[in-house]
């Protein structure tokens, strides 16, 4: 534990549907759970407002001040150019100047991903950076990545991803040579676009365990642990499945309430679904790394609350001490001499 | 119910993981719930071994025998050049030949899809069909269209799709005026590639009642009856929804074994459960309409069962006498005066 202290993650204080109140309260949990150093970027005024009304150790805990601070809607593009005093900005610009080892937001994804590649920049061999997120099937936890940093990739652009995911399930979930999947229409190596068949032969091509292409309908069965696809279709699957899962539970709430034997029936079933809620929840998961920066970023859910802020800084910490970017490096760099990146 | 005698409806008798078994179960059903003319198109031997056993008014079904099938998995291109005496083949000639109203496949989907491009062609300003998937939401149904027929679409094809699924779901869901939506990855007008504004700026232009982009977490919403986008990322949609049903469901079953009282309650809300089971099973939804060829064609679900299979027959019944298909091509006219249609 006494290595933690000297891992020093930077969180945005400013970002996400209930940022500051959650963010601050998410990490004045982490700082009695953890031994991290925790370093707030936001309006100092307000995260003074929040801290002083709960009680937490001063010396995990330290503030920087960044004036301004990015809409959840607002054009990433321009927010990255017009504010640099944001609290994106200014925490990664801590990241870039080795102040600071890994950070975390729960703000605009965008600007998180436009901001984080201008900062920096990416890792040697990797083009754009991607978002993996780790969620869970009927078997081990799966990282499916990209989730929507990425919506033009080229196909070396998912075989990076690929091996970047690999070495995030091996090194932070102790996932043995991960099996790798492609996500595509049908199972057969010639389904999908060019763009598919490309992919395809340069992950069977390479030293990953691939195992060949995924359909949708086999995600949740845990086929594999790590499933590379384009960030408009992963950010899709991302979003039918969360509000499928919003949807499912809405129909049965309505279902059960035409029957009291049924709704009887649900009250005793609660805890089940209380289980179930916990394993798809995603703020058991502790935000998505963004892959293939030079440095180390997560991005949590926009609706993130403090439960899922101590879960993100977990993660965080995972990250760094594995060190996930040291080994991507070194793979890339073999699978480079093994001439499987065309570039 | 007089006219229902005077359509003809087509039925691949060879298509489908459960052919012919199931399919002829179904049209036998089918026989006995409509008054439509059948026709089964496949193997004359072994279709007469499944119909023998069961009895049936002759008057109702007749067959065609066609001596070749597409297997499930054959690459569509080929099956479609090779086999010019299948099922699908013969079945569609039938169509082609005012012999037949309606054709009804579970078979190869994009067999399907090539063989009914290649012997009915498309309507007048349409290049390409889509398939059109309607399935239930929190509202009323919504049919997600394209499913998979065209995983390369120009914006004109998307804006193509608005239109007849609008069509589709007024005159055979009783829908007034549905709602148009473009899944998107986000809800602003900027969002997602040149693709998507393009398509986005066509749709707006219409004279649909087009409400923007949609996200796919508000798919089982119901913000909209029609949502259009490329076959690729629906048909992703279909099968993460088809696999997270199923999963859910194993999570559920495991969770229960694990309390007598959660089993108790879970059985006591079977008749929800249930519910809920029809509620989403597209077994009830009769087949995906190939939507833009000229002539109609109905897909069913490659696991269809008998069940499946008559509601198929219904679908394809109602297909036919709304005639969808007219009012697609005046609705198509009239957009294209307005000049909505690139071409």
């Amino acid at each position: 534990m006494s290595n933690d202290k000297n891992i020093r993650i930077v969180i945005d204080a400013m970002g996400g549907d209930h940022a500051p109140k959650e963010i601050i309260e998410g990490v004045v949990l982490a700082s009695k759970e953890f031994d991290y150093h925790l370093i707030l970027v936001g309006d100092e005024v307000k995260m003074n407002e929040f801290l002083k009304a709960s009680d937490y150790d001063h010396e995990k805990i330290s503030l920087v001040h960044a004036p301004e601070s990015v809409d959840m809607d607002e054009a990433a593009a321009v927010s990255v150019r017009k504010k640099k005093k944001s609290s994106i900005a200014v925490g990664l610009k801590l990241i870039e100047e080795k102040q600071g080892d890994v950070f975390i937001s729960a703000g605009n994804t965008g600007a998180v991903v436009a901001a984080s590649t201008l900062y920096l920049r990416t890792l040697p061999f990797v083009e754009r950076p991607g978002i993996g997120i780790v969620f869970p099937t009927l078997l081990e936890p799966m990282m499916l990545i990209d989730a929507g940093a990425n919506i033009h990739p080229k196909p070396e652009h998912l075989f990076h991803y690929a091996v970047m995911g690999s070495d995030f399930m091996k090194y932070v979930y102790g996932q043995s040579n991960p099996k790798v999947g492609l996500l595509n229409i049908g199972e057969e190596e010639t389904k999908g676009t060019d763009f598919h068949k490309e992919t395809y032969a340069m992950l069977e091509n390479s030293n990953l365990n691939f195992i060949g292409n995924i359909e949708a309908t086999d995600i949740v069965m845990g086929k594999t642990q790590v499933l590379v696809c384009d960030g408009l279709i992963g950010n899709t699957v991302l979003k039918v499945i969360e509000g499928f899962a919003k949807g499912a539970a809405e129909l049965l709430k309505r279902e059960l309430k035409k029957s009291l034997l049924c709704k009887i029936g649900a009250i005793l079933s609660i805890p089940a679904y209380r289980a179930i809620g916990k394993k798809i929840d995603y703020r058991e998961y502790g935000g998505a790394p963004l892959l293939g920066v030079n440095g180390a970023v997560i991005i949590s859910h926009g609706s993130s609350n403090a439960k899922a802020i101590k879960s993100a800084v977990r993660a965080a910490g995972e990250y760094v001490k594995k060190q996930v970017n040291r080994h991507i490096i070194e793979d890339l760099k073999k699978n480079n001499r093994n001439g499987n990146i065309e570039s």
